[in-house]
């Protein structure tokens, strides 16, 4: 047996860009055959991008991905690297298994070697909860697959198999296998980081073997993959690591006597809070670029929501390609507008002001509104103000409202719910202000100037859609209330856990009733209601990123 | 053997409303036992009502659906039902199955008699297609159910255990059966109404006895349930039919010697534009309803889409709960208006005039739009009109798109995309104009005025948004612009399909870009984006229509 070079490519694809994907593909396998390595290893569905919901079943796009999986074949030929063996994901061919209906593509991992498919895998494990609906458009695969590499004995997995006990990786223990390679499509979640490592070195220990985790990276849809891909031997030692939420070629060696010392780099880990902003500017410049824009607008309050989603914009997009509007009214504050200002002249964003006060106006000298009506037409004025803007100019409009507000329904409809993307959605209040400090504190470090206002940070949080309102007027304290929702919401807790856990019967019924009423209102009016009377025209699920296009001339 | 009288109790279910829920399993068992029936067959998931989506995945529902079951059971005996066998459907306990990472309740048929559950059975074959995603939230069943009333051997089967082979429809041919009961929650779709009966003859052969299709019916969310529930002798007999899209209890006996005869009630089939009318009433009534609403408002252009949805709502809810609101610009015609009042008066709805150009005067004094972005800002100052009138008198707004402009993107996020329920979203244009024609002869025929004024049908469609405009600048005959669409987004054919039926390639590009980016364009602005860049609090699927709320005081 020789020594293998292996790299993990963790790169970025982009679902339906199956050209770029393959021009990123071998320039991946070209850099890393330069660098020495005789074994390249991309993330899971590599050709098509990955999560392609239903594009897994239109006919056109399968031939696309197989038409894909030739032309990579042959690059690499045609670039000389014909001795490098190469695995990566791609969309398999239709089939029958257990979990399907009717005939579906399985979820595959290819070996290509001398310009030719030597191997191929099939997902068996297909994850079918929470963000993932693998079951619809996935057959299963029931072979286990093991490869040679320079006399090494190579098994493969994906995903989700080694996170279910069973199936291929348990059978592989039979197999005396010297390495497992796992291709990867794992989108972050706070606490994950170690979880991966640690379920990883498990099946290593099983396994007696290292095992390969090459993992995505970037923004795509709703999903953020953080990378990070690793080695980790059968002791659990890390013997390589890549960073995070970011394009890698990590080079880590399988010798003939597997030990356990370092043989790569091993990236650290950073602390949490920059981890999480760094998803947060990771999956607003995916979902941008993906979408093929180059800017974002976005209404200034003055507050900190809006404050945070600006600070990053511009870490993502540069202050250049971020357009604020403050968009006062009459119970707007002039220290809200100062500091809407002061904020894009640190970030380097454009600024403009637009009152809203003669649309408000003839609105209200047609209609008469009042109460919520009249706090919804606000927020819809300044929501057509940005669409109009967006349709004008060819920006982006990014939604600023963060978790908190959203779980509890403060928040308009066609209003301040206006956007393509909203980067603070699932970031409750109280991480809004941590976030907000620790980038500022980050800059202050660096010698740069904190990009949010301080008074941004510790003035009290209100609407200001009525005069003198503030938020804790009508809702509990936000520390509380982040509490009992992160409770109620991420960890299904009804009332009777909630008051076990001790908070006060009035809180949880106020929480609990609020929660119940916003999902309601958010779900009654989609946008573009998803009735099929007919039942059929139903909207497909296709990735918003999604590049696929039908082929035309 | 003594005869055995069955009803078919198809009723219009609730999600997550319970307590209505039973009540109407408790009135419609007693009406049944009154008019002498031995045994009562609900719909699936009767006392949750269906679909529930991620409800299933709730501890506090399964709870209450637990509890729910045992309050069934009560009231049968109380109301002196106990000797009344009732086949109702629900959620089981708790199970794991091939199919589900984690444990999951199970989708159950469940026997109450004498006050007590005395068989259970959990559906084995789980949809995970097109508007079903039942591996996500349900456990599959492994056993087979044979129950005795009577000194009959009935088999049990959920729904989608007749539609695929094997399991524990395949296994009750060796039973000796003398009755398969299979509970449905069977969404209405164009052509499926015979389906099913060749469907269930088929089964009905293989066993060797009748069948009885207990079916759902009345609109949930984005789907209408038909009813048409049936008994289906052996040799493909219909031995029984309810009507369809209205609640029945339907009767009919099971004797020892089983023949052919017509032994209930037969409802005969009606035409299909009636059905497809009578599916689009029965689901805008479902929605409206079922969502607390008591009235809606739209806008009314004159054109043919607005007047035909109208004309739907006038015959779901009265045309005393119908509000139409003109909403004239510059470039609106006065026949235009003439046909939007004439309309309302046919149809007795509520009709207001709104001028819209004070409000989009100020917009454009402020902005100076230009082409789209001017186009869009008039739609959106109707969409903001029509939620004002919304959030101050509370109605739920209605979008009147049709199915081709959707398709192809004629239409305005947050203009006239706004509302909670587009009751034409499915019908494409050429349907608009059968369906108003269809409904209009109705009338006539029935000596009442029809609904749609003449010109609106006859007229030239045109958006109204520039002067002089009508769809057919920009777009091939609607008669040939709907048949390329249906090729394309129903059956999915790809570009090289088209053309092979014999499209003219520059119709088929034309249509097939359109559709792509109008596909990107309405995915790219979700209302409340679905992003989680943390991948934690990620929407829930529940039905908009769900009336669950969380227990609380």
């Amino acid at each position: 047996m020789t020594d293998v070079t292996v790299a993990i490519a963790q790169i970025d694809t982009c679902v339906g860009d199956i050209a770029g994907n393959i021009d990123k593909i071998v320039d991946f396998a070209g850099e890393a055959a330069r660098q020495g390595a005789d074994l390249v290893v991309f993330p899971e569905m590599t050709i098509t991008g990955y999560p392609i919901e239903d594009l897994a079943l239109r006919g056109s796009f399968q031939r696309a991905a197989e038409h894909g999986l030739s032309v990579v074949a042959k690059r690499l030929v045609e670039e000389g690297h014909e001795h490098l063996t190469v695995i990566l994901g791609t969309l398999g061919s239709l089939a029958l298994s257990d979990h399907v209906q009717m005939p579906r593509p399985t979820n595959r991992a290819v070996v290509l070697s001398g310009g030719s498919v030597t191997a191929a895998y099939d997902k068996h494990h297909l994850p079918n909860y929470g963000v993932f609906d693998e079951y619809r458009i996935f057959a299963s695969g029931d072979t286990t697959t093991v490869i040679t590499v320079g006399g090494h004995r190579i098994g493969l997995a994906i995903c989700e198999d080694i996170w279910q006990d069973g199936g291929p990786v348990k059978n592989l223990e039979d197999e005396n296998i010297d390495l497992l390679v796992t291709l990867n499509g794992s989108p972050y979640e706070e606490g994950k980081r170690q979880q991966r490592i640690d379920l990883a070195a498990q099946r290593a220990a099983a396994l007696g073997a290292p095992l390969v985790y090459a993992n995505q990276v970037g923004g795509q849809d709703d999903l953020v993959f953080d990378g990070g891909s690793f080695v980790v031997g059968p002791s659990g030692a890390v013997l390589a690591r890549a960073p995070k939420f970011e394009e890698h070629l990590l080079l880590w060696t399988l010798t003939d006597s597997p030990h356990e010392d370092h043989t790569g780099d091993v990236t650290e880990f950073t602390d949490l809070d920059e981890e999480v902003y760094t998803a947060l500017v990771t999956g607003l410049q995916g979902y941008v670029r993906k979408n093929g824009f180059t800017s974002v607008v976005l209404g200034l309050s003055g507050g900190i929501d809006s404050a945070l989603v600006a600070a990053i914009a511009a870490d993502a997009l540069g202050g250049e390609n971020v357009y604020g509007v403050s968009m006062p009214s009459n119970y707007s504050s002039q220290h809200s507008q100062d500091d809407a200002a002061d904020l894009a002249q640190r970030i380097g964003a454009h600024y403009r002001v637009q009152h809203i006060a003669p649309m408000v106006d003839a609105f209200q000298s047609q209609l008469n509104l009042e109460g919520v009506a009249e706090e919804n037409l606000q927020a819809r004025v300044r929501g057509m103000t940005l669409m109009a803007l967006s349709n004008s100019e060819g920006h982006l409009v990014l939604a600023t409202g963060n978790k908190t507000e959203l779980a509890v329904g403060y928040s308009t409809i066609y209003g301040d719910a206006v956007g393509g993307y909203a980067p603070i959605k699932d970031v409750d209040k109280s991480r809004v202000w941590q976030l907000s400090r620790w980038r500022n504190t980050v800059a202050v470090d660096r010698g740069d100037i904190p990009p949010i206002p301080e008074s941004s940070i510790t003035k009290p949080p209100s609407a200001e859609l009525r005069p003198g309102q503030v938020d804790q007027d009508s809702l509990p304290p936000y520390d509380l209330l982040d509490q009992v929702l992160d409770a109620h919401i991420e960890h299904e807790e009804g009332r009777e856990e909630l008051l076990a856990r001790g908070f006060a019967p009035e809180i949880v019924d106020k929480v609990v009733s609020l929660v119940d009423r916003a999902e309601w209102k958010r779900r009654q009016y989609p946008l573009g209601p998803k009735v099929t009377a007919l039942a059929f025209g139903r909207d497909r699920r296709v990735p918003v990123t999604s590049r696929w296009r039908e082929p035309n001339h």
